[in-house]
């Protein structure tokens, strides 16, 4: 069933029709359609699914339209819903609705679970606390392989991921893993200890989602236990939240790359002051910094004038900073992947300059031969294509160098994208572009 | 054990410390380490390790040291390595290696991996087909549950993922799934086409990698089945390669956004030469089109000789270009996330139109104060005020709209990033600075 079709049916009020098209759906695709249909209308027809869909589907909405919904249903159907829902679910949809459905929300839970959300609330944004999932299955290193079995068919149902099990010892401490897979394969009264994989990669409650990110990525992990200081083991992060975390991860550094202050609201979902004031800071720091460019310009007044060398400016400048902003998204990239690091300074520096000479030789032999056929000036073609060799160059080492250092300072290597290199390069050309005309024209 | 222990070890020719020291981690870490000392070292150190740790390492490292590798060992323990290695991998290594170790490792190969090996091959680069593995469990939907059980005993160790077998009807025409979870807790007599999922969510073998890695991200998918075009179930994609593709796509709107010519070659493995080579295009594109600002600067000479207004100009086009760029960026992020489609348009447009407005006549404002205050010309700040209101404004129109249009004609959005849309402000911001000069001024 696609939106035009439901439309049609929602209009004619064939609902059993509805019911019916939207029971051969995946979630996700039902969360779709509802999320472009009118939201009383999409409650209307939220209500129509069996209740074990209807919170999976709710779990797919964005968090708008969860909101709203949440304030339209009666207290015994957000009953309904957030039992459903899985637990890191539940702290995602309070993390993000209005104080009072927070309430709401709360009473419709256990007092175990009001201690666990809690607790869960108070993690750093964006650490390990507050990505995991308190839904696994823990085993206890001395049951044996029966004794596992008949754990995970108890409460498997209900847990995000029974593939892989975690193996505690004495004080919750994690002392191992064990897969489905060797479970299914291993007699039944093996001991867990004996087949439990030791030496576990885990992370802590505090950690960076974006070093959690990282680790996924290094060890191809479905999940990844999380500890607390004492090594307790507390959750698991499961790779599909993790997917999430690196597209906000990667649009934060598009964002940071161009000069924009980072937002996780959708473009759509912004108001216009938000995003007025995440453009804003950047561009008022770039522009004051752009008068150098102003002194630089008025102390070659006479050159200019005389010459009218202006009218090259333009080109000499954006070319630059195209080639500067070349080399800072290659590194920029390269040291987020984890390709480059400090002590590759002097290769990227080295690489550079021979980058820089040959692109720039090139673009200035180009512009040279241009000017000369339009203008006619030997000397002005001369001048152009040396200063456009020299700025390239520059304009390569500055960028690929930059990030680097950022990194070493601590700094986000995005800051030193597009923007910066483009105002850095541009007083630099100026200063060349009239160093080499004083020198050919005087 | 980190590096530094690695090479005192290997100096003082302690081999069996080695083996000790390895034997505890994982084998990701193992390959990292090895990757970072000298190829014959990493060789003889290679050899001390089981052999499925040796294979499972092996497909750790990057593709230049497995060829290293490869080309140093015995045909003997090429076939070793190669026997262990998962399908994809073995794939991935044919695709990479130079032809003469391509012919090696299919020597190693049974008629029947070859026939395989070869149709992979065949399929287009970054397609579905080319991502996809053959390991996995495939049930006939007669089968009972205690039937699936005894298969996926036999051939589980060896596939990437057993948690979910893929069920095929008549002519292996893919039916539906079921999860290791539901065979556990079912009863061994039932016959599997009863409790298998239907309507399952497939791929084709040519589809291309980033419509199915918005597959994943939409469904939360740990695999996927792909069917050729009878829908024949003929691998399965694991959601660790779509980690990968999401990467690779990422770097390339980078590349593509910094106006460079995408290339999968890691910097530091890169020439000076090919670097220069994806740099150039664009470069000679977007200098030429430059042409355009030395026009306009020409048509207005005698207006910039007569009030000195070429001060102004570096400044005037960076500030219109960073603003354009931070439109362009946002936008163009917003459409790969499928947030912002082509019916966004007129929203879209709307939107740029008054955070243009409120971001420009802050920057005017500002830059009309300071200018009054360190030139003291009441007419010359009150027209770079007014160039930014309108550049500014102008910038965040172009920046938003450019990319979903340049979407609508089929092109990749990302084209019209900061390169593009600043050069096409260079020149827009000439043209109007000068037209508002000659009306304040004349």
């Amino acid at each position: 069933m696609d939106l035009k079709t439901l439309r049609e049916l929602l209009r004619n009020k064939q609902l059993s029709e509805i019911k019916n098209g939207l029971s051969v759906l995946q979630e996700a695709d039902i969360a779709e359609l509802l999320e472009n249909i009118e939201v009383k209308e999409s409650l209307l027809i939220f209500r129509l699914l069996p209740k074990e869909v209807a919170a999976e589907v709710f779990s797919y909405f964005d968090v708008e339209r969860q909101s709203e919904i949440s304030s339209l249903v009666s207290d015994k159907e957000l009953a309904d819903i957030i039992n459903e829902l899985n637990f890191d679910d539940k702290i995602d949809l309070i993390e993000e609705v209005p104080a009072n459905l927070v309430n709401r929300i709360l009473q419709h839970s256990t007092a175990v679970e009001r201690r666990l959300i809690n607790q869960f609330l108070n993690y750093p944004e964006d650490s390990a606390g507050s990505l995991m999932t308190i839904e696994f299955v823990g085993l206890k290193k001395e049951m044996t392989v029966n004794q596992a079995m008949d754990k995970i068919r108890r409460i498997g149902l209900d847990t995000e991921t029974i593939y892989t099990s975690y193996v505690t010892g004495t004080k919750r401490t994690l002392e191992g893993i064990v897969s489905l897979k060797d479970l299914v394969l291993s007699e039944k009264d093996t001991i867990i200890s004996s087949i439990m994989e030791k030496g576990v990669i885990s992370v802590n409650t505090h950690d960076d989602q974006e070093y959690i990110a990282e680790v996924f990525k290094k060890y191809n992990f479905l999940s990844l236990p999380v500890v607390d200081n004492e090594n307790r083991l507390v959750g698991i992060i499961t790779i599909d939240d993790i997917v999430d975390v690196m597209e906000e991860e990667t649009t934060e550094d598009f964002q940071r790359m161009a000069a924009i202050e980072p937002t996780e609201i959708e473009y759509l979902d912004a108001s216009v002051l938000v995003l007025a004031k995440k453009r804003l800071p950047w561009l008022v720091i770039l522009m004051f910094s752009a008068y150098l460019t102003e002194m630089v310009m008025d102390q070659n007044n006479y050159l200019i004038a005389q010459f009218a060398l202006a009218i090259y400016t333009p080109m000499l400048m954006s070319t630059g900073g195209n080639a500067g902003a070349q080399s800072a998204t290659l590194i920029i990239r390269s040291i987020t992947l984890g390709d480059i690091k400090f002590p590759d300074f002097f290769r990227v520096l080295w690489k550079e300059i021979r980058v820089g000479l040959i692109v720039g030789s090139t673009l200035g032999v180009l512009n040279c031969i241009r000017i000369y056929f339009t203008d006619g000036n030997i000397l002005k073609a001369g001048m152009v294509g040396l200063t456009l060799i020299c700025t390239t160059t520059f304009a390569a080492i500055i960028g690929g160098t930059l990030p680097i250092l950022a990194k070493k300072l601590k700094l986000d290597p995005a800051i030193m994208a597009s923007p910066m290199i483009t105002t850095i390069v541009d007083v630099t050309t100026l200063l060349i572009f009239f160093r080499v005309a004083s020198l050919i024209l005087a």
